[in-house]
């Protein structure tokens, strides 16, 4: 019995270990395990409804029983496949029923689903690939072609093709297999084990960060921890629509969540932002009730309603909005639909939830509506599950909750990453051991009295001018409250005076083309910042770049500007 | 990596082990312990109100944030007076915040709080005393003279005195402390050490079973668990009522369940059965939006109602019955008080939670208003995290869920016990081994199509005649709906002819004394009931014995009337 912390007379904060006190009687072997999730709605939830939509718009309809049974099979298949515990097993694949299946069919036989984002460079995705060490692939007929180019830089063994057709497409991929073919030939009555639940499950590649994807290998135990937490928001009565990609950290459970209450659930399959008709499409017809995703694919949606002649309400549809901040336009626009909003703060590191908007009783009282929905979009409070701390990113001190100084976000608990896997980088990211280690997100905030967390910018994209921060959200978000700019984006370029110094992307409004100026947007910006926050020039552009799942790509941005003071002054 | 159980070919349910697989990245090693619950509240939802009543009826009111700070120093304190890790402490209080805090500072040094139910024989609490060796005993003043009754039987070396009062009352109890006085001492910046989640942090005792009560030794990690799954109905705009007494099973958790998501906490104190205005009166004034507890407390709470001159109305209340089945009436009646009402079913042996009533959209659709109350009764579905089966209790096979078929109850699970601490009893209620470990609960249930649970009898209070089963909770049930009776419980009592026949006890409403007989009765129930279903004798008695937590005390009549049917036939 170690008790190293409880120095209690001079309360030094040492390096704490984990105590063994006197054994419980209770069943603390019987292990966390995803797959537990859909055999318990299988079992008890099972003539609750799963509607998928196919790639040529047909909706396919099932239960979650007959969801167990398909994944049972194809777990046996996998296996008969010679699939071994442990083993790398890659999907490339829309938001579909099977995505889903594959979610607890490949943990099933102890193997790690690696999801794999289709939007990467085929170079880049062909790095995660190898990194992983993925010897099956399982993808849609749609990405054959993308796979193919990049066939000499990848050694996966066995393809596993996913098609509504009957017969596979021809291809120069070898070795393939038909999804629903090796389904069928599987055993329904394929015993799920149970495996310990520091077990690998899922592992998802970090994107949009400098150099390579780093890789997270997500346990058993992390992702039932926080679907357990994330179910907290629905029930058995609820339609969840699974809008974000299933690829990009866990898809955020929310489908995972919605499976552990029994809740009916929507596939949308193969969408884009620029036609988000099928998506207001469903949310109508299956009388979706929730659904989760990033700013910018609500924004598409928000702008579709407003075209349609006969505006449908949504008085029972709750929204959670994460990846970014949203912009109060889109906000009170959704709002205007009768959408409930909220909004969600997490990372793939932290598969994801790390905090939430959260209308406490108190605010409600005293705050103005206006100041209620600027709260939504805060990053709000702390989940349950894991332990944040807002510190100065020089001394690791924590800063006071007062609502000003700024801090790093740094955070540990159930369901966030200790390490990036086979990384060195994990040392840039992660400080402390045991219990006491942290992962630095590279968010800086402020917390308020109440505890509301919110994020003023990334450390990187951060601009410290003079010694004072600038914060480019900030300027972003008021920027884009003028009418004639659709969208903005501010980073930080090095300047031989003050460090480093605002500058400002905008692409206008068609009809606003040459009729609003610099000036009119800088004066705009002066009712809100003073001078020296304001960016030293505004460049009207026709496209900012993005990612692959939508942010501003500032570090593009950022790369091909960095002279731009330099030169200029 | 082994996989004994991944035999599909023969599908054999063999012993099964928990397979290693491929490690995560994750903060696997980070444990769950009962106190991040509050020291998260304490610090995200610091401000939110804890309203405690006083035994003299003023109310006592503070926060989230104070009460961590308390913990910390009563932790420092208790820790100071020689409490080690792996320590057994007692605990004899009302529903009171010390007692809410008594739940996080003893297991914030590691110690085992263990729970003592005041109701019992004070013979039965000195075993517990003694079977848990209990050497610290924190007790309100109103319990001084129960401990002195059994001085000579226990070996505790400390007390510590709860009282509202600034002095200690005179007592032949030795080495006391003042609960007050010494947290006041600590310090309020102990640092909680973090416990290997499979440490006991609470203790509680089988009451109403047959010989001495069994022990229970719940781990954090069941505790955090059950709290997270139970936290799925509560969120921070409710006010959660702690009516079950905290000795009980854990006070089911409630109190716990809340503070994880920063609602708002009322205790009361003392309160008894018999005088349910002071509930009634924090009912209304501290608009409390959930409570739960045995049927017993809101039958009193509904007849408080119903003699009031201005009746309130509790639209805004939800009302968690567990414990024993609410009669029709019961359910009924408070929901004519606009209440919400659901039921649980769980066990000392399950932390509690086992199974809840849900309505499934599916009954809704299809189901007459009657029926849903019906449904809301039954033991209704599993909750996420425990795994039921329903076994023929002789073979041990499942039996189909047609409505139907009686089996006996088995369960294992996250917060499923797996053994009786120190007891040879274990073995006849756990089958089985590791994982396939699994607790018999002794209900005789049926499932129906949708997964719905109805328990239909305890198998040692079960009636088997003539080779059929016979509910002796449905009899009881009918009979209660009978406008002239109070009260109602039968029983099987050995038959030479048929094995067992029912035996009925029933309390006459004292206006009907004199006016209704057995006839009347049997007349009633031949309604519902074919005439082998029927008692043999009713019994009109003016009481019928109760446990100490309020059940029919069964096996006291069972043990009274063991030879009623050999004697008269």
């Amino acid at each position: 019995m170690i008790e190293k912390s409880l120095n209690i007379e001079n309360n030094i904060d040492i390096f704490m270990e984990i105590i063994k006190g006197f054994p419980s009687t209770m069943m603390d072997d019987y292990q966390m395990n995803v797959t537990q999730i859909l055999v318990h709605a299988g079992r008890w939830y099972g003539e609750q409804e799963i509607v998928s939509r196919r790639s040529d718009g047909t909706i396919f309809r099932y239960n979650y029983a007959e969801a167990l049974k398909r994944v049972k099979r194809m777990a046996s298949s996998l296996k008969s496949l010679g699939i071994k515990v442990g083993d790398r097993v890659g999907v490339l694949e829309w938001n579909t029923h099977r995505f889903y299946e594959l979610y607890f069919s490949i943990p099933a036989i102890g193997a790690v689903m690696v999801e794999l984002n289709p939007r990467l460079h085929p170079l880049q995705l062909a790095k995660i690939i190898n990194h992983s060490n993925i010897n099956v692939l399982i993808l849609n007929e749609n990405f054959i072609s993308l796979i193919e180019s990049i066939l000499n830089n990848i050694k996966v063994r066995k393809y596993i093709i996913i098609t509504d057709s009957n017969q596979l497409p021809s291809t120069k991929l070898e070795r393939i297999y038909n999804y629903e073919d090796l389904l069928n030939k599987g055993d329904v009555e394929y015993n799920i084990p149970m495996f310990d639940e520091r077990t690998a499950c899922y592992a998802a590649y970090t994107t949009g960060t400098t150099g390579d994807p780093k890789g997270i290998y997500y346990s058993h135990r992390s992702i039932v921890l926080n679907t357990l937490v994330i179910s907290r928001n629905l029930t058995v009565d609820d339609t969840f629509m699974q809008l974000v990609p299933m690829f990009h950290v866990n898809g955020w459970l929310g489908f995972m969540a919605a499976t552990l209450v029994g809740a009916k659930l929507v596939f949308p399959g193969r969408y884009t932002i620029n036609d988000p008709e099928p998506l207001v499409s469903l949310l109508i017809n299956e009388k979706v009730t929730v659904t989760a995703g990033v700013p910018e694919i609500f924004s598409a949606i928000l702008n579709y309603l407003m075209k349609m002649d006969k505006k449908p309400i949504f008085t029972n549809t709750r929204i959670l909005i994460g990846g970014s901040e949203p912009p109060l336009s889109l906000v009170i626009g959704l709002m205007g639909f009768g959408f409930q909003v909220g909004q969600g703060y997490g990372a793939t590191e932290t598969t994801p939830s790390v905090a939430g908007s959260v209308l406490k009783p108190k605010v409600k009282e005293k705050y103005t509506d206006k100041e209620l929905v600027d709260l939504l979009r805060k990053q709000g409070i702390p989940t349950f599950g894991v332990d944040i701390k807002v510190v100065d990113p020089i001394t690791g001190n924590e800063v006071p909750h007062d609502g000003k100084t700024v801090g790093e976000i740094w955070v540990r608990g159930f369901w966030v990453a200790s390490s990036y896997y086979n990384d060195p980088r994990t040392v840039e990211s992660f400080v402390g051991d045991g219990v006491e280690r942290w992962w630095k997100t590279g968010d800086l905030a402020v917390v308020d009295e109440l505890g509301y967390i919110k994020i003023v910018d990334r450390i990187k994209d951060v601009i410290k001018s003079g010694g004072e921060w600038i914060s480019t959200i900030d300027l972003e978000n008021y920027l884009m409250t003028h009418p004639a700019v659709s969208e903005a984006t501010v980073i930080g370029v090095p300047h031989p005076k003050w460090g480093e110094r605002p500058l400002a992307f905008v692409i206008l409004r068609p009809e606003f083309e040459g009729k609003v100026n610099k000036e009119d947007l800088l004066k705009h910006l002066g009712q809100r910042f003073a001078k020296w926050q304001l960016p030293d020039d505004i460049i009207f552009v026709k496209e900012i770049p993005k990612t692959s799942v939508g942010k501003f790509d500032k570090k593009v941005l950022r790369e091909k500007y960095r002279d731009y003071f330099s030169k200029t002054k």
